[in-house]
C-alpha cells in the first residue's frame, strides 16, 4: 500500500523541504478520495471540505481544476485508487507567526485502494471502544487538517485484525466517530449523527448521507443512547458504509436504513465489494 | 532566519519523504534549543522533555549523545544559535496505525538566534489577549509534539512587531501561556505558573524556573487574577526569561523576582542580551 505515484506542486517528487511548515507544526490539510476506474463520486464534496480548510487556517485554496488532473493522473489504470491530497501553508521560517505570502506545498499521492471483504458489507465489521478521548477544540473542529496525533493514539490502542475500527467518545463522554470513519445509528427510527462543532472531522461520505436523508438529526449521542440503536453504520469517503456488527459485546444486524444507504452508495458509482 | 545547516537521520540533507508520518499526521515531536558559544545550557531538560514525549507517543527515544553530536555540528562556528531537533514516526504507510517497528525520521536543524533588543529583557514586552483558545487534551498536554495549528492560529490574529507575543486562554477561560512561551506571575506575593495538565506546553526554561523556585506554585489562573498582579513574566528556553511591560491595556513594572531569574538565567550561561 505504499505510495507508487506522487506530484509535488505538480512535478513527480517523493521528497519536500524539511522547512516545510506541514512537517514543523502540521500547518495543513488532507483529503483522501476514492476513485473508481478513473472517477471519483464524491470529488465535488472533498473539494468543497477542502476549499472550507483552506478558508478556516487562511491558507490560499489550490485550483480545484488542477487537483483533479494531479489525482487522475498519479491515479490512472488503477480500477480503484485512493488518491491523498496533503496542502500545507509550505516552507516558512521558523516560527509559529505564518508567512504574509504563502506558498502552499500540494502533494498528490496514489495509493493501492484498501482490500475490503464484502463480508465486512454484508455482516458488518465488529468494532471496539477506544480509551483515547477526544480533546475539544471548536476551531479546528470538522476539519481535516494534519493533527491527527490523536487518531494515532487511538488507532495505537490494538492491533487485532478481525477489529478495524474503533469508537472514540469526546472528553465530555459523548460518542463522536471512529478513527478514520463517521458514525451514524438508528435509534427510535431517527438516524442520528454526533455533531462534528466541538471535535472530530466533517467527513464527505457523512454529508452525503446527511444530503440523501434530510429527515436525519445531528445530534449529542451517549453511548447509552447507542447501545439500543436498532442500526449502526460507518461511513467514509474511502470505504463507504460499513454496517456495525458489534460494538464492544454489543451485537447489532445490518438494518435496512443500512442497506438504503449501501445501495445509494452503488448508485452513486462505488461498487460494494472491493470497496 | 532560514535553516542554513540541517541534518536528517545524521547526513546533510535538506528534504524528507513525502510519506513520513511527520508531514501526514503531525506524529512527532520538537524542541528548540538555545545554544550559546556551543553550550546549550538546558541540554538536559530538553532531551528529558524529548524522552517523556517519545515515551507518551511511543517513538523510540532518539540517542541522546547522537543529538548533542549533531546539534553541535550545525551550529558550530555560531556564538547564538538556536538548534531545532524534530523526531517524527518515520515513514510509514497509509493510514492512523502506527508500524509495529516505527524507524523515527531525526532532523536536526541549526538556525540564527533571534535578535532581541536589550530594551526587552530591560523594560520588558508588550503581549496581547488572544482570541484563540487552547483546546483541552490531557493526553497531549505538556507535550512539545508536531500538532501546533492553535499556535498556529493564535499567532496569526496579530503582526504588530512592537508586540511580540500573545496570552493564551483555554476553552475553560484560564490562562495558560503565551504562543510560544510560559508565564509567571507574582500574585499576593506568590510564584504562580499555570497548569498545563489539560493544554499547553510544559517548557524547559518553566521546568528550570520550578526547580529554581520550589516555592512556585502550579495553579490555576484566572485573567482577572493576572490583573492584580505584581509582576508577570514569560520564559522560554530560547529566549530566556522576558519581563511583561503590559497585557493590553494593563501594566506592570519588572520586578524583584523577575530581576532574580534574570540573573539565574546568567548564571546559567545564558547572556541577557542577544538572547
Amino acid at each position: 500500500m505504499a505510495a507508487v505515484r506522487v506530484l509535488v506542486n505538480g512535478a513527480p517528487a517523493d521528497t519536500l523541504s524539511v522547512a516545510d511548515r506541514g512537517v514543523a507544526y502540521g500547518d495543513g490539510l488532507f483529503e483522501t478520495i476514492r476513485f473508481v476506474h478513473g472517477l471519483a463520486p464524491l470529488w465535488a464534496r472533498h473539494q468543497q471540505r477542502l476549499q472550507d480548510g483552506c478558508r478556516r487556517l487562511g491558507i490560499p485554496a489550490p485550483d480545484a481544476e488542477q487537483c483533479l488532473r494531479e489525482a487522475a493522473a498519479v491515479s490512472a489504470g488503477w480500477d480503484h485508487a485512493v488518491v491523498r491530497i496533503t496542502l500545507t501553508r509550505g516552507v516558512g521560517p521558523r516560527g509559529y507567526a505564518p508567512p504574509a505570502s504563502p506558498q502552499p506545498t500540494r502533494i498528490v499521492a496514489a495509493f493501492e485502494a484498501p482490500a475490503m471483504h464484502g463480508d465486512s458489507y454484508l455482516q458488518g465489521i465488529r468494532v471496539r471502544w477506544c480509551e483515547t478521548r477526544l480533546g475539544l477544540q471548536p476551531l479546528l473542529a470538522g476539519m481535516k487538517h494534519l493533527n491527527r496525533l490523536e487518531q494515532v493514539l487511538a488507532r495505537a490502542e490494538w492491533s487485532e485484525a478481525a477489529i478495524p475500527e474503533g469508537l472514540l467518545l469526546d472528553l465530555d463522554g459523548n460518542v463522536i466517530s471512529a478513527t478514520m470513519a463517521n458514525l451514524f445509528a438508528v435509534i427510535d427510527g431517527t438516524l442520528v449523527t454526533p455533531s462534528v462543532e466541538r471535535c472530530g472531522v466533517a467527513g464527505v461520505a457523512r454529508a452525503e448521507v446527511l444530503s440523501a436523508r434530510p429527515d436525519a438529526q445531528v445530534t449529542t449521542l451517549r453511548p447509552d443512547q447507542l447501545q439500543h440503536a436498532r442500526e449502526v453504520f460507518l461511513t467514509s469517503g474511502v470505504r463507504g458504509i460499513l454496517p456495525v456488527q458489534a460494538v464492544g459485546d454489543t451485537v447489532y444486524g445490518p438494518g435496512p436504513v443500512t442497506r438504503a444507504m449501501q445501495r445509494h452508495w452503488c448508485g452513486l458509482g462505488f461498487p460494494m465489494e472491493q470497496a
